[in-house]
């Protein structure tokens, strides 16, 4: 793979249709004969709506995503689980198009499609075959710009999610995050709250709430589309200004979004919290406060938690699978947040071995904080994570997530090469104070299991 | 996409350093431009072990697979278990290599690499960078020729065998289809019991046991090499010629492995099963006998399958969720065997709902028993069903699986093409057919979740 021709051009190729639309190409990357193997740009209508695509040769499928800027952290008492709730009805009609419509245009033509909500974003996202994509435009538009929202469709979709809750509260690993996030930012905040909601704060949904949560939050401005694969630009920009014209969504006719909710750095709190389970297994989260997503030291902190649980190779999977034999899975994770983060490990075990992982752990934690890493780890970190991001963008779908998620959350799209450069930059030194920085700090620790675990 | 120059051609295109290896092109996809943009080879050495590959034009990886005739089934009372266990001491080193070299060879390189047993089969796999290729097929050819299966290695990866066993047991939809299996087929038989063994067969197990079950099972002619993505056909050949050339695996010195064990259809016998735990959800498989994987019904099945329950717009999510909401999943599944298969139905739903949900799917299965299924579900079936395939095979891993387990299983790799004619050629009599043959027979249910459910 040679890379070569890398152009931003700050002028607009695409005649578009609506005033000021100004469109850029941020990356393009050639072969070594000089062809363009993929090619990343981005639109930003009037309305404020921006719309990103990556050109991929030899893609013969399309990957579409609809982010919308908003989360269960946006939310109230009264609104807790409004995010989520409002990304499942969005597929239960529009003024043209019945919810069975809707599910057989998508599975008509073999394609894939579905929704997640997370604590900062919602996601709605297809894969189609390329000569399906401007239906696969035309449903979301539809979707997002035009919901029903009725009454009735909010009572029969409550009774799905108050399933979905209790699907989740079966699942231990789903259990023990969520008592992470409430022992860390204090339940009831922000990020400390479940995504989905809580059973009360459902069964207490009323549909108007729901009504005003779509209109203060799904706006132009909080929206980005963004299309990988076998697709074009100028069409994808065209299509999307054509199915999301409904209800005057792009004339920006509405008054503008309500300024967010200040988002006041949220501090991570030392503790410590048990759920009992009548489980084989003890799944135990340890963690402590990280980096926000804007920090640049967190591409130290990624080579640093690719070294200490990224792979087989890695010095907990060692310590804790290989040497003592402790647990089946060990692993660890990074959070980036707008205002926090969460930098941990998480660990699977019988009840009477949860002691000695955690000494385990921590003693492994604790000589990353006072000695860093070895050169050869620091090699190893740096290589499997821009491998990692290489093999991870063969398919049009992971494209799709990375250019949409970067725009939505940073506004900008970074290179392949702009970050392996940053990843390579990241000095031994560098690791060796980020890790100072977060395992020096007070711990968190969930555990789900057993009584007396 | 245009398909055109399909090709079989029995001369071997390649020269070989082995006597009477032989080689032929399966399949040949050339686009409008007549350039191949993939191409499907297939090589058998004199040992028997066969070699497909699946040339890609684009791709940037490449996905390796080992797959070994080998799987629960094959075992017996005494060596229950004895397929994963000796999955995992693969990993656990060789002659030339730590466990760690092993783990490192991958992470360095940011590679994934993994291995997972089924009932029939076990698979190695690994996705790397092309230009790592030769280095996966060494590591890969250096463990199944010559793992160490130390006493001591056996002792610890029991220890993470029975912790694994543990985390299987706390996953309800996992006790649901395991307890599926001994329902259907008895506990004790061979493709009743579970994959992993039992916490008593694991800690049974000796040494000596799975050195032999290697011994008799790891042969060259029970063994498929596949690969897909940035390789040429040739070269990996070679290589696997010289990874997998240690301890004479490739020479046929050793005996012929042992005749299997005769597989006589395995009848799959009504009756119902719950386990109580103390679960929000309830997790519900209901299952009739359905076709063993020769079955030329198969594909009236597949069709069948996903016009009952593969989408959000098929029957069985429309009624069951949309029309009644009595549960957030449901889906159709098949299994297919050598000689038995299965087809059922999974839903997870509230406890109050479980006999609702039981009298609506049955309703709709007799429904199609008696009636088939409409022209329209007729025509959606068969294009989700192509466009799923087409879709799901834009990513090396998922082309090496599809053409390693066709090579395994069937001994042929039937083109895309040839699927979707197949397919296409299935008419709403054949559904109908198949509908009553399938669903008309005797029912199996399988029951995980609280008392009383």
């Amino acid at each position: 793979m040679t890379r070569g021709g890398r152009t931003t051009s700050p002028d607009a190729e695409v005649a578009r249709s609506v005033d000021r639309a100004t469109t850029r190409t941020l990356e393009d990357v050639r072969d070594a004969d000089g062809l363009t193997t993929s090619r990343v740009q981005h639109t930003q209508l009037p309305c404020g709506l921006r719309i990103v695509t990556e050109e991929m040769a030899g893609a013969r499928s399309a990957a579409l995503g609809v982010l919308v800027d908003v989360g269960s952290r946006d939310e109230s008492d009264e609104t807790h689980g409004a995010s989520h709730f409002l990304e499942h009805l969005l597929f239960k009609g529009t003024g043209r198009r019945t919810a069975l419509d809707i599910s057989i245009a998508f599975d008509a033509v073999g394609g894939e499609f579905n929704a997640f909500t997370a604590k900062e974003y919602t996601c709605f996202h297809a894969i189609v075959l390329a000569d399906d994509l401007p239906m696969a435009i035309d449903a979301f538009g539809d979707m997002v710009t035009d919901p029903l929202l009725t009454s009735e469709d909010v009572d029969a979709e409550r009774e799905v999610i108050l399933d979905e809750i209790a699907m989740h509260a079966d699942d231990p690993e789903d259990v023990a995050h969520n008592l992470m996030a409430e022992a860390a930012w204090g339940a009831g905040t922000s990020l400390g709250r479940p995504i989905a909601g809580t059973v009360g704060s459902i069964r207490a949904m009323e549909p108007d709430t729901i009504r005003r949560f779509h209109r203060d939050h799904y706006r132009p401005e909080s929206m980005v589309i963004a299309a990988a694969g076998a697709v074009d630009h100028a069409s994808v920009v065209a299509q999307v200004e054509a199915a999301f014209a409904g209800n005057d969504f792009l004339l920006g006719t509405r008054p503008p979004r309500a300024p967010r909710p200040s988002r006041p750095a949220l501090p991570v709190t030392p503790g410590e919290r048990r759920v009992s389970r009548p489980l084989e297994q003890v799944s135990v989260v340890l963690a402590h406060e990280g980096l926000d997503r804007y920090d640049e030291r967190r591409f130290a902190l990624g080579v640093l938690g690719t070294a200490l649980g990224g792979g087989t190779s890695s010095r907990l999977f060692q310590e804790v699978r290989e040497r003592r034999g402790l647990a089946y899975g060990v692993y660890s994770f990074l959070g980036h947040y707008a205002d926090s983060g969460l930098a941990g490990v998480a660990v699977g075990c019988l009840p009477e071995r949860v002691e000695e992982t955690l000494v385990t752990v921590r003693e492994e934690l604790g000589k990353v904080a006072s000695e860093g890493i070895t050169g050869a780890e620091l090699a190893r970190g740096k290589s499997q994570l821009i491998g990692g991001l290489v093999l991870g963008l063969e398919d049009p779908g992971s494209r799709m997530m990375r250019i949409g998620r970067a725009e939505l959350n940073h506004g900008e799209v970074l290179g392949i090469d702009e970050i392996t450069e940053r990843v390579n930059a990241v000095s031994g030194e560098d690791v060796r104070r980020v890790a100072a920085h977060v395992f020096e700090g007070p711990e968190v620790l969930a555990v789900v299991g057993p009584d007396g675990a």
